[in-house]
């Protein structure tokens, strides 16, 4: 069973990814889930990105909210089953972070 | 130059892509652009599908605006260049229609 993030977590965990260093997710109003917009070089390495973070979803069976136009992707993360942040959406996110960093070389 | 669809083309090209048996795809509202959303048995085809759009988007260098949470994809096209319809998006929403089919096995 999928819960929500607890206080500790939030704190530990989820606090990195809101910082400026951790990536710079932010959180979304009114609503329990973050959110971060990515620009690249251009559509095929927005793509290639893209491909990568939709292989991890797919392993983890957890998949982002996204939309995307040329090279540009924004990406919402959230999980359904406790509708709200879960621990898979901080392994998700870093994930997300590490592939982003290697489609903008 | 990309100019925006005639009168002509807008009634013989893009006319039955608003039909029913054309795919079904809508005028967007205060835009000169088309949208369509699609749904799969899950994200794995949904993201196949993106993929095949993705690959043809990319060798006519012109690329859709697209959401995707799951199964759903919804998509929007438009040219850029001409802020409107032009045949570039007719082009590569006959190819999606003929995407989404392959992908809906």
């Amino acid at each position: 069973m999928v819960t929500k993030l607890s206080d500790t977590d939030r704190e530990q965990n989820l606090g990195p990814l809101l910082s400026a260093q951790g990536g710079g997710w932010s959180l979304v109003d009114g609503r329990d889930a973050i959110k971060k917009t990515f620009r690249f070089a251009d559509f095929n390495q927005a793509f290639a990105f893209m491909t990568s973070v939709a292989l991890k979803a797919e392993k983890m069976d957890h998949h982002p909210e996204w939309f995307n136009v040329y090279n540009r992707v924004e990406i919402t993360l959230s999980t359904h089953d406790c509708q709200g942040l879960s621990t898979r959406d901080i392994e998700l996110a870093t994930h997300i972070e590490q592939a982003a960093q290697k489609s903008s070389c």
